[in-house]
C-alpha cells in the first residue's frame, strides 16, 4: 500500500534535516522558501482528552484541516520526519492556555513536559502545491517578495465537533485573472494539503475587511489584473483553540512550520 | 466551502430514500446496483471509549478506511442521508462481541440501545467509482453477473493505532489487461472512496491463496486476458474488530451498505 512515507526510501532529505537541525539549535525564521520541494506541516498538540474531538473536527473540516500524521499520546515523533523531535525542531511555537495565546517560544520542551498524554497533529500546508504552481509559471507573490504568506480569519464557520468550534482561516495569493483557473486545477490535485481554493475574489463576502491587514503573516502586493485567491489554511485549528477556550495547546507559530522529509510530489493525486 | 452535502441541494435523491425505506421495512439484499449513482457507505459503530483510536486508525490507513462522516456520540443520524436512521436503514447488520461475530440482523435497534455513547463511522465504498469505470467502458463483472463483489482478507498489516490492529481487506475486479491503466487512473480520481488500486495481479503476493474462495461476497468469473485488480475495502474495520478483540461493535454486513443521498460525482476530485 502506497503511503507518503514510501517516498522516503528514494529521497535525499538532507536539506529538510539541515533546516530542522538549525531550528533545534535555536534559529528562528518563517519556513516559506526553506528546503524547497519538501512538504511543510502545521502542528497542533492537545491533551488526550481533546484528541477525539479534534480529530473529528478535522474530519468534518477537511479543507482547512487535512491531517497528515498523528503522534501516539506522549510521543514526540512523526513518520513524516524520522529523527525529528517535535518539541524543538520547528522554528517557533505558540503556547495557549484557556484559549489565549500566552507565549511564543523557539523551544516547546518545557510546555510539552507539563503533561504526559499530549497528542500531536500534523496538518497539511498550502506551501506544498506552490512548487507545482510555480512550475506552471504562476508567480507566488510572497515568495517573490520574500515574506510570509498573508492569512485572514474569515466569518465562515467550520462544522463543530463536540466542544470544538471556530471560523475558517484562509491564506491568500494574488493570481492574474487569466491563470485563476490554472491555480484552481493545479491546487485541486493536492487534496491532502488544502486542495482547490475555497473562495476567489470578493474578500468582503467571507468577512475580510482589508486585504492590507492580514490577521497572520504579512500583506502582499496585488497588481492590476490580479485577483485575490483564497485557500483554506492550517492555522484554522488555532482559531478553534481561541473560539472554544481549549485549556491547553501547543501549536506552531503561523508560517513557522515543521519541514518534513516527504517530497511535495507525494501528495499529488 | 464545498462539502459533499452541498450536492444535496440540487439532487433528486428519491431512489436512495426509497431503498432505505424498503430496508427499514425489513427488506434484505446486497446493495450492489441499487439506486445507481448514489454513494454507498460502509459502517462501523463503536463505544465512545474506542472512538479516538478508531478515527486514528482510519487516518493512518486512509486507503482502506476513508471516513465520509462520523455521528455525534449517541446519535443515529448522518448528514449524508437526511432523515435516515442508522439503526434500521441498512439492509443487514452484524453484531460483534469481544471480536467475534455473534449475530446478523436486519434491525440493529436492540443492539444500539445497549449503550448511550455509540459513535457511528461511515466509510467510503469502492462502488462509488464503479459508475465512472462503467462510463469509460470497463465492465464491472459482479454487476454484469448480478452478484456481490468478491472481498479477500490479505496478509498486509494496517498501521496500528492504540489497541487497534489488523490486516487490510481488498475487493477484486477482473479488468482486461489493456484497461488496467484506465481503471487505475479513473479510480484514483476518487481518493475519498479508496482511490487507486493497492495491488494489480499476483494475488499470492498479498496472501490471497484462491481467488475462487473470497472471504466475503461472491467469486466472479475471470476471463482470459483479464487481470485481477485489488482495491482497499471498507470491510477492513471488521478485520480490525476481530484482530483486536473489540468488546462491542455494530457494522454493516459486507456488501449491504448504507445508501446515501450524495451522488457519486461529489467524490470526484
Amino acid at each position: 500500500m502506497t503511503i507518503p512515507t514510501d517516498y522516503l526510501r528514494h529521497t535525499d532529505a538532507s536539506a529538510a534535516r539541515a533546516a530542522r537541525a538549525a531550528y533545534r539549535a535555536g534559529r528562528v525564521e518563517p519556513t516559506c522558501g526553506i528546503a524547497p520541494g519538501f512538504t511543510q506541516a502545521n502542528m497542533i498538540v492537545l491533551p488526550r482528552d481533546w484528541a477525539f474531538e479534534f480529530l473529528l473536527y478535522t474530519q468534518r473540516n477537511p479543507k482547512p484541516c487535512p491531517v497528515l500524521d498523528v503522534s501516539d499520546p506522549g510521543m514526540v515523533e512523526t513518520k513524516l520526519a524520522p529523527g525529528a523531535d517535535l518539541r524543538t525542531d520547528l522554528p517557533l511555537y505558540r503556547i495557549w492556555r484557556d484559549g489565549k495565546l500566552v507565549e511564543e517560544t523557539a523551544d516547546a520542551s518545557a510546555a510539552w513536559a507539563e503533561r504526559d498524554d499530549l497528542v500531536a497533529f500534523l496538518i497539511g500546508c498550502s506551501f506544498t502545491f506552490e512548487t507545482a504552481m510555480r512550475d506552471a509559471g504562476i508567480e507566488i507573490r510572497h515568495m517573490t517578495d520574500k515574506g510570509n504568506v498573508p492569512m485572514y480569519l474569515t466569518d465562515q464557520p467550520c462544522r463543530p465537533a463536540g466542544r470544538l468550534r471556530g471560523n475558517m482561516v484562509v491564506s491568500m495569493r494574488p493570481v492574474p485573472a487569466g491563470r485563476v483557473a490554472d491555480a484552481a486545477t493545479i491546487s485541486a490535485r493536492f487534496p491532502a494539503v488544502h486542495g482547490a481554493p475555497v473562495h476567489v475574489g470578493a474578500p468582503e463576502d467571507i468577512g475580510i475587511k482589508d486585504l492590507a491587514r492580514p490577521d497572520f503573516g504579512e500583506a502582499v502586493r496585488i497588481e492590476p489584473g490580479e485577483v485575490p485567491v483564497f485557500w483554506a489554511c492550517g492555522v484554522t485549528p488555532q482559531a478553534a483553540v481561541t473560539a472554544s477556550g481549549v485549556p491547553f495547546a501547543i501549536t506552531h507559530a503561523p508560517g513557522h512550520m515543521l519541514i518534513t522529509d516527504i517530497p511535495d510530489t507525494a501528495y499529488h493525486v
